[in-house]
């Protein structure tokens, strides 16, 4: 079985698993916490990065891009029933999609939020910081706007179908949702139809069962019927 | 004929120039400022990022994520001949690179000099904060160590042949170096050889002509003996 060395919060290791989940590919999942920095990870991958997987025949493949691929060049059923598009526009707009999850909102809300909540209490047992806290809350409204306007025509992020840029959006939704980041009460109908439907797959079980030490999630993190 | 709209210092735009030059496909370059989000960038995309490259039959493809592969699936002459690795575990060694540089590369240096350099003084004219010059330079002597060890036993920083990772590292250094941020009489052997075997590259000729208005390259910038 492959195994995956992962953080149960990890955007990028969230990814994985739904990606694998959906291909029906069981993860041996090993956890760690990448802040620490231990000498076995940066054996492994320098970078300290996440998620690192480990094929059957024992090779790594490190790092979110590369682990990305290699699911979907080792385990896609077939490229009709696969989350990439074959249409090479529907393709483009994929890609456009997932760099905005993994990149862009990563890089303006879920690492600021996970830096503060959970990687500052567990290297020094620090609080978090309340306008590093407000800040990216406040992006993340602006964010949310964007994927409801999109949603408002769309059934999926990218467009018909569903796609690699749904589960990228919807790992760091449900690593904000955990956290208790999203209030649902303000969160415009569209966008909430369309996390319920993800949340509803068979592959987004493995993440609502996740627990982190001393961190329970939201109240509603696991239900259905949010 | 394709056109890409682009910033001459992006390093995002940057690869895919480099790419298109690699695989022979001439493109219409379109300059733009990012900085100034103006509302023709806005309307393409709203998340304000470059490059944009737009197809002879004048679809949009956003972002560098979306270029990147549109790139290799429209223009690579042959899957041997091109940037991508077939070998499974060579392109998963390529992904890793590519991802050190795009984002971890970009994140702790090249996008803060950009932003205290260029974007700072083309905004409201203000000088860059020495302390962050200092910091991301600081940064980039750690990076500079470890390019530096993979090509102490490595031809590309991929392996024995030039990939994807390469072109996407030396984006990065290009960029760099047109600033004077790199300082070559410390940079050890291995790593400027490296550089100036990409560099003497045709695909690279173009990037070795961009001036930006007011901000001249650095002294050697341009040459292929530096």
């Amino acid at each position: 079985m492959p195994s995956l060395v992962h953080h149960p919060l990890d955007p990028a290791s969230r990814l994985i698993r739904l990606m694998c989940a959906e291909y029906g590919v069981p993860l041996d999942l090993e956890e760690i916490k990448p802040w620490l920095r231990d000498e076995a990870l940066l054996a492994i991958n320098p970078a300290a990065t996440l998620p690192i997987l480990f094929t059957d025949n024992e090779q790594s493949i490190v790092g979110l891009m590369a682990t990305m691929h290699a699911v979907e060049d080792l385990y896609a059923p077939d490229t009709v029933g696969g989350l990439f598009p074959t249409d090479p526009m529907q393709r483009a707009e994929m890609w456009r999609l997932v760099e905005w999850a993994l990149i862009k909102l990563n890089d303006e809300v879920t690492r600021y939020l996970i830096e503060e909540k959970i990687a500052k209490r567990d290297l020094r047992g620090a609080t978090p910081e309340p306008s590093v806290l407000r800040a990216a809350k406040a992006n993340f409204v602006e964010h949310m706007l964007y994927f409801n306007w999109l949603l408002a025509s769309r059934s999926w992020v990218g467009g018909d179908d569903m796609t690699l840029a749904d589960f990228a959006l919807a790992a760091h939704f449900s690593t904000l949702d955990y956290m208790g980041d999203i209030d649902w009460a303000k969160v415009p109908a569209e966008t909430r139809d369309w996390y319920s439907r993800i949340k509803s797959r068979p592959a987004f079980r493995t993440l609502l069962n996740d627990r982190v030490v001393a961190m329970p999630p939201s109240k509603g993190y696991a239900d259905l019927d949010f």
